[in-house]
């Protein structure tokens, strides 16, 4: 809503991503891919300890470039904050501070709301080994935690900011949960697959399979299911049905001469 | 439910996560690391390239070495899912195949309801830059998809390993979405805060803050509602209380030299 280039990307982008005195070029590479493959794109960092910009950065970035050329830099985390309105800490739960705890779901949910009125908003990160001190984490509205596993709750910064990514992602994704691939194809029509069923039946019938007749409708409500459940595609039908007259047909036609062997 | 130790981990300790031709033994370590963040511990692997055990994955997995120890070898992938009987293989949305494709949550809530009837399962994830092959893909119920930014969807294989542990993690985590962390402290009982809130009236009143006369229960009820929402510890009420005193003490106690400047 309101006007500069930047504010405008980070309401079309997510949340601006700060990482505070990042140690290692190769992480903060990872974390600009992780970034990218969530479509995130505003990075901060505040005192990079090896400088800026940074060649082992570049190469883990493994394609990541855009959110490199874009990163900016600040001396104090303060600064680097200055102009959000929403700040989240992502850090493990924090001993002796009185602070809300969030969900990285959670996070999501709440930082959409933010960007979707014009909220300014980002994540602060902290270094490697010691995580965000507390003066960083007074700067922040909530702290983000991952819940995980507390016998080994010690998560590599890409992964960090990959889980606030994909949330965020997520959070504004339509993907439906399950559904069917289809490729090329189309799904049969109930037409059709009547047609198969009644004729794969009338072939068992010929043959005596489906005896006897009072477990007759049971049989066949089974094998019905069966397909039914395999969600099959308009050229499948007629591949069973190919499978069905293959079957049926007499032997050796084309060299099939280890069957009753 | 069925006997063997193995499979009463897999049903405690959630899906195995199956790695075919994995190439860099870090990526490896990495892996493992990221299953037992989210408490996975059970890992197979097809034919690594460089062999297995691997000093490169030992060092990568910063002290997941449990997972490490565990880790079984096996020839085929068939041989490596032959006693699961749900697998899901993580890979991009297949071309030309008819197979239901679900999201890391869907997958997630689906291995819960399969592990807790006793169905033992796993995921598979092809080599780092070629991915699954069809012929795997056609050994699983399902293609797990993490849905991402389609600009930029390569995902390094120890992220794609952590977002299904994470999502598998998260769906049997009680964790409550949003919580106050109160570290040593307790929240203020109302009648604490109500007596704040008459101490500080009647000092305003005094001082003829809240005036005029008809704007003052709007002026109460805002003030009231802000210190509501910081959702104050007893503590906190008692250091509140502490400044009421220090700010409508006479000047001078301790040297306040520069008010009225």
């Amino acid at each position: 809503m309101s006007g500069t280039d930047s504010s405008k990307n980070l309401m079309t982008d997510g949340p601006a991503i700060i990482l505070v005195d990042p140690q290692l070029g190769q992480n903060i590479g990872m974390v600009a891919r992780a970034m990218l493959n969530c479509g995130l794109e505003q990075l901060r960092l505040v005192r990079p300890r090896d400088g800026w910009p940074n060649s082992a950065a570049e190469s883990a970035a493994s394609g990541a470039d855009s959110v490199l050329e874009k990163t900016r830099l600040f001396d104090t985390t303060a600064e680097a904050v200055a102009d959000l309105r929403r700040v989240y800490a992502a850090t493990a739960r924090p001993r002796g501070m009185i602070t809300p705890v969030v969900t990285p779901r959670q996070a999501a949910a709440e930082l959409r709301t933010a960007l979707a009125t014009g909220t300014r908003a980002g994540v602060i990160f902290g270094p490697e080994r010691s995580g965000l001190v507390n003066d960083d984490i007074a700067l922040a509205d909530a702290v983000l935690s991952v819940p995980l596993n507390p016998a080994f709750a010690s998560l590599n910064l890409a992964q960090a900011v990959f889980v606030v990514g994909y949330e965020w992602l997520i959070a504004g994704s339509g993907t439906p949960a399950r559904e069917l691939s289809l490729g090329a194809t189309r799904p049969a029509t109930k037409a059709e697959l009547v047609g198969l069923f009644e004729r794969l039946e009338a072939a068992l019938d010929a043959r005596g399979f489906l005896y006897p007749v009072e477990k007759r409708p049971v049989m066949v409500r089974n094998l019905r299911n069966l397909f039914q459940r395999a969600e099959l595609s308009g050229q499948e039908v007629r591949t069973l049905h190919g499978i069905v007259t293959a079957l049926t047909a007499r032997r050796g036609r084309d060299g099939g001469s280890d069957e009753d062997a």
